[in-house]
Order: C-alpha cells, then structure tokens, then sequence
C-alpha cells in the first residue's frame, strides 16, 4: 500500500495546497501505468489549470514525466547537448537551417523531432520531403551518426515521456491546455528526455503562435527558466513574434528550398535574426563562445563560406537523402497548379496574419489535422511581400501553389480577404525579448 | 449535431462564465447517456466546485438531473404533496414518527427512501427490522396505500435522478463532494423526481453532519431555498443541531423502539423539538394551519390521543409488517450482550460527539460501509445521558449492543474515550434556524 492516495492529492490541489515531490511522483507513475483512471487525472489537471503550481512543483511535474519512459542517454559522446524547441509558427523551418548550421561550427546535434499536427508538418516532414531521407534510426545509429560527422536528425520513435502524451491527450479533450505551468512541464519534460543539457526556447508570440501576447509568453518563458535551473538544465529564452508567417514560405517542399536557399545564403531578414539569435545562444551554451554578437558573425560567415549548408548536405546524404535535390531545387515536384495573389489597392502591407495563412494552407493540403492525414508536400504559400513592404495595386502579395482548382480558389478568395494594406507603414520587430536564467 | 461542444462547456465554467440552462441540460442528458465520458464530467466538475454555479445555474442543473430519469407523477391523488429530507445524522429516526404522525393530520405521506450509507441504516433499513414489512411496493401498490390511508413508505426503486446517481459517484471519486451548489442540487433534484411540489429540509450542522458550522449550513439551506423559489417548489429549512445524536437511540431495532416509544409518548427534548418544528411546518405548506405554534399543539395532541400511534401501526399493517412487534417492543430480536459505560468522574456531560458515536455503531455492525454490507438489527448503543445532564462518578451513561465480545469491548473503550464531562454545564440548542424563502 502507497501512503498516498489520489483523492487526497486531488485535494490538495483542489484547496490550493502544494503537491509534494512524492506526491507528484506517485501521481504520474501511476497515470502513466494506467492505475490512475483519466476522470481523477482530469479533475487534478482541473484543479492545476485553476489554482496553478509553484515553480517547484511545475519543475517535480516536469521530471516526473521526463522520466516515465526512456531517457536518451548520450553521455558516451562525452559532449554538452544543447536542445533547440519552439513553441510553433506558420512558415518555421528554423531547425532545418539552424541545426546544421551551429553543427559546422561544432555544437553537437542530436535531434529528435515529432510530426505535429497543426497548419503544416513538423521538421520531421519536412526533411521526409526530401526523397529518400530516413528519419527512422535505431537509436545506435542515430548516435553513431552523431558521433561521425556531429549531427543526426531522425523522427522521434522512442518511448519518451509517455506521461506526457497521456496527460497532453487528455488536457486537449477537457479544455485545459493553455495552462502556463502544464504547458512548460509538457515542453520541458520531452526536452530532457531527449537528452538535452541545456536549452535554447524560441518562445513564439502573437496571431500565428500559441502565445498570443508578450506577457503571457513571458510568464511562459519564465516557467520554462525556472524549471531548467531547478532541474539544472541551463535555459534560454528567445520570444520571437509570430504575427505574420516566418520568411516567405509555407508547405513542406516550399519550406525546404527556403531552408537550402537560406544555407546557400538567400536569407529573409526575420529568419535570419530568428536563426543567428538562437544559433549564437546555443554557441554560447555549448560553451564555443560568450559573445553573442560575436556568434552570430561566426554563424553568418559559415553562411557565406558555404559549410552550414555542406553539413547539411552531409546531414541528408549521411541519412540516404537524395542529395542533387539540394543542389537543384527544381527537381522537387511541383504543385499542379500556381497562381498569384494580388493588392487590392496601393499601399503598405500591414497584416498578414500568421494563423489565417496557415489556416489556409492547411486547406490546401499543406497540414495534418488528424494524424492519419497524409501531407501533400507540394503545396502551400509563398509570400512575395511581408509586413511593412509597400506594394502598387495589382502587384503580387503571394503565390498559392495547389493540386485542386477548387481549393486554389478558396484560397485566393480568403488570401484576398485577409491580408491588409494600409497608407501607414508597420513595422514588427522579430525578436521581441530574451529571458535567460 | 448539436450546437453545442462539452469542451466549450467545460471552458466557459473554467474561465467563471455562466452556462445557460440549453447547455447544463446538454450535459447532464448526454452525460447520463454515456455520450460524455467521466474524464469530462469530472473536469466540468472541478471546475463547478471551484468556480461556483449561481442560483439560476443550479437550479437548471436540480431540474435537468430531476428529469434526467422516471418522476413520480402523484397528480391523480390531486393532493399537495411535501416531502421530508435531511442531509443526515446519528440516531436519525425522524421520518418514522413524523411521517405517521403528520399523515393522523390529513397531510398525505408518499415517501420513498434511500438505504444509504453511513453509520446506521436509512429510514427504509429501520422499516424492514420490523418483520413482515414490505418495502418494495410496485408504483401502483404505493399511489393506492397512499390514496386509502393517506400513507405509504416504501423503498426507492424507480429510476429517479440517474444523473444525480452517476454524478453523485463520480464527485466522490474526485473529491468533488463539498461543493454547496453540487450538493444542493443533488438533494433538491431527488426529491423534485420523487414527485414533491413542497419541501421542507432537515439541515444538520454539527460534529455529527455532513455541514460542520452554521455559516455553511446557512449556505446551503438558502441554495436550496433559492432553487425551491425558481423551480416553483415552495422549501423551508430547520437547521437543526447534530453534534450529539438525535435522541437517545442508535442502531436499526433501537431507532425504531425509540420512535415507536415516542409514538405513545414518551418523546426525548431534542427528538421532540426537531419532529414537531419539522411538522409544524409541513402542515403549513400543506395548508392545513399558518401558525406554527398552533400546529404544534396538533402534533402533540395526535400523540396524546395515540393518534399518530395508530397512524403507524396503520401504516405498518398495511404493508404487511407483523404489529405485535409494535404492540410489545420486547418481542424484537436482542444482542447477544449489553454493557454499560460508566461515567469516569462526576460533572456535566459536555460531549457526546456523534460522529464518533455513529462510527462505533457503525463498528458493531449497525451501519454499512459498502454498499453489499448486511445492517445487524440488533447492535448499537443507547445513551443515557445527553449533553447537559450532571452524573455521579460510575453513572450510567450509555449502554452498548453487540454480537461480539471484542468489539464490545472495543466499543466501550471508544466511548470512554470520547465521552467529556465538565464541571460547567454545556447547553445545546436543538433547533438553530429556521429559513424559507
């Protein structure tokens, strides 16, 4: 017999007392092996969602789950495993250009990734649209890639913080999901399961992200920092604004060539800031240097000397990706149709709002909305303006690329419906704060 | 499809809003229906017991489990019918001398009651130690009793409040039972089911009750009140004071000895004050008498004459119970042994705590913990002191009932225990409030 019992846990929580470490020990072992039913989970998750928990109890929450399933151990590479993780956008191919890149110069990558359901796929997806890449590895394999050339990313097919998956399930099915405390222990928890000694956040912020404004983003943020020190996991938080989508594209194949492009050193302003921010903290992390301005000239002068984008060459081949899709971008398939969206009047863009487009490309075929969905990688939008750039009428805003005449025009339709312009110019700033511990 | 979604549901209790009346009957039809799981339920729950219901919310909540299941229709009596309930204490036997007695008056009586849980039997228990008496009458054998003699009290068997039933038992497996607006609804829609139009509520406040202070009870009582006002069912509360038992009995054969008792006559103070302000009041809201005190003088008068005695006995023959067990007590079954429990000092009695006491009762076999638990008719304890009352060193002051040598034993080294004497005499009053609407 536990000297715990649910009912008096639930309690607790209910009355706004402090869950003990054993407590939420005994919680989550016991709702990850079933012996917990979901309805008494759930009116604790209630009970959480309403009266909160301190940054011990978020962080006790947070190991728990990290450690209800397999814990990637990567101690025999002997190196500092810095993780990168964003909270989501429209448009994020961040990890697929940032992590080769800090890889050229040295930070070892060990990445795992999900698939994700949302308006486009995960990186996951992305890097499967490259013809013959294999994101599934055995887990030897995946760190003996590490240890060769210093990077692998593969699909996330351990068993890790199965915890998690149960109780961010179950969140979803009673509206307690943006709960600060329950979101930061989902994220953390599946970080330092994955291995990671450190980590680098980019917290996303405004219409496109799940954070809608900076204060709640913060307080995010801040639980995340907290967690990571209690657990002596050194973290960094980088808020970056997610109104309008990240760089020009949207859709899996779209966002790879953006990806390569920007290694071959085409770089969109607010993708760069957002990689080289990220990038020069987990130089610094990994202990490879303290000058964050100084990092991020190192990141772009592997830009321009061509070795972020042979590491990513290497990455792709070293995984059994067909590497002259790289070197040629015209031989991604392509999208049967393409057509263009234009200003309705002069004047300058001032929204483009981040979750409409991914909404809309989702539409098009570009997203999962169940699991079982299957991604057409040809799809999706590329935007010839941004927020703030000035355009005559009739000049072209986007391009939709579709596989169906009747979406195309849909899309057209809400395209034109929702993008603003405006006789003032806007101006977003990308990176919006960094919290670090 | 309906128009409504349990998650939106489950958010807008979450975020403090109002649910409307469409959607509490959503969920408490297609919760009963099993269309909504217990891990949603249980989540809406907790978010009820911590955010609260207003008055209009609870009573579409007591009107929505009312009708959730069969609803006693009494109207081919074309009679006012008031229902009895109290929220439950020790040496309870009020329904079997007032009901009988209320009836001699020409208020009609058609009770139907619960087995219950708890530290002694429920009124149908105490009922069916009476041998021969048939608790479990078809619908029809119950209208017709109640229609020749004016009173039938059977076993609750219909389908009353399957909502109430199922959301009852889930409260208690989330600790979601304290919750004044749950716990008023559940009362109030059993007894809205059961066909009453008028109400009138024993609420117990004590050591012994489910409501331990009176601001709670306060609380309590003028949900209910309130819930009566908007449901159109007139309800007054007597709260009443349950921190020593009711009367001097506790235990099946005891109880029903001691109601029998006071049928004849002999009435205890605190028994008699709570029968006669309980029934004083029904025969208002029957409209058999405005004035309280007049309706007083009745009740006591029909104890006199034998008037309520004969009521019972009618009501006992009429249902086949054997009535030579009415007519002389000693013919019910006896413990195997009776001890006494000695006064340890000299002094006034200052505590006879009934929850303590209803847990040795319950100890020797005169309660159920679980639901296939057999109630031993013959155990429990009769005081023979109340609170108040001076005795000498190694007075009597309780005798107990068992079957077994060592939980006699047990028992009275319990009672020595919880038995305080004073050298200041305590004074309880039995009736604290009296509030309708």
């Amino acid at each position: 017999m536990s000297k715990f019992h649910i009912l008096d846990i639930i309690e607790k929580k209910r009355d706004k007392k402090t869950l003990s470490k054993e407590e939420i020990d005994y919680v989550i072992t016991n709702y990850t092996n079933n012996n917990i039913p979901d309805y008494q989970m759930s009116a604790l998750l209630m009970a959480i969602y309403l009266n909160g928990m301190d940054k011990e109890e978020t962080t006790n929450m947070t190991l728990a789950m990290a450690n209800s399933g397999e814990v990637l151990d990567l101690s025999k590479l002997n190196k500092i495993f810095v993780d990168k993780h964003s909270t989501g956008g429209v448009g994020d191919k961040v990890s697929l250009i940032l992590l080769p890149l800090v890889a050229s110069l040295g930070v070892p990558v060990a990445k795992m990734s999900g698939r994700g359901l949302g308006f486009t796929g995960g990186t996951v997806d992305k890097l499967q649209s490259i013809p013959g890449y294999n994101t599934e590895l055995s887990k030897e394999e995946f760190i003996n890639n590490v240890e060769k050339i210093g990077i692998s990313m593969i699909s996330q097919s351990m068993n890790l913080a199965p915890a998690d998956k149960k109780i961010y399930a179950l969140r979803d099915s009673i509206s307690c999901v943006e709960s600060i405390p329950l979101i930061a222990s989902s994220i953390m928890s599946k970080k330092i399961a994955s291995g990671a000694q450190k980590i680098v956040l980019d917290v996303t912020v405004g219409d496109g992200a799940f954070m809608k404004d900076i204060v709640q983003a913060e307080k995010l943020a801040k639980t995340m920092i907290d967690i990571g020190t209690l657990a002596n996991r050194e973290t960094v938080c980088i808020l970056t604004n997610m109104d309008e989508p990240l760089g020009f594209s949207i859709g899996n194949n779209l966002e790879v060539k953006e990806a390569v492009n920007f290694l071959k050193g085409n770089m969109p302003q607010d993708l760069k800031e957002v990689v080289f921010s990220l990038g020069a903290y987990m130089l610094k992390l990994s202990g490879l240097g303290d000058n964050i301005e100084q990092n991020k000239k190192k990141l772009e002068q592997n830009i321009l000397n061509g070795k972020g984008y042979e590491k990513f060459v290497q990455l792709v081949q070293n995984q059994n990706g067909d590497i002259t899709y790289l070197e040629d971008l015209n031989k991604f398939p392509k999208a049967k149709y393409i057509e263009n969206v234009y200003a309705g009047k002069k004047g300058y863009i001032s929204k483009l709002p981040a979750k409409s487009i991914g909404k809309i490309a989702c539409y098009l075929g570009a997203g999962r909305e169940k699991k079982e969905d299957i991604i057409d990688n040809t799809v999706g939008i590329v935007l010839k303006k941004k927020v703030g750039d000035f355009v005559e009428k009739n000049e072209i805003v986007a391009q939709i690329f579709a596989n169906d005449m009747d979406k195309m025009n849909e899309a057209i339709e809400n395209m034109n419906k929702i993008i603003e312009i405006s006789e003032n110019q806007t101006k977003i700033d990308t990176i919006l704060k960094i919290i670090y511990g």
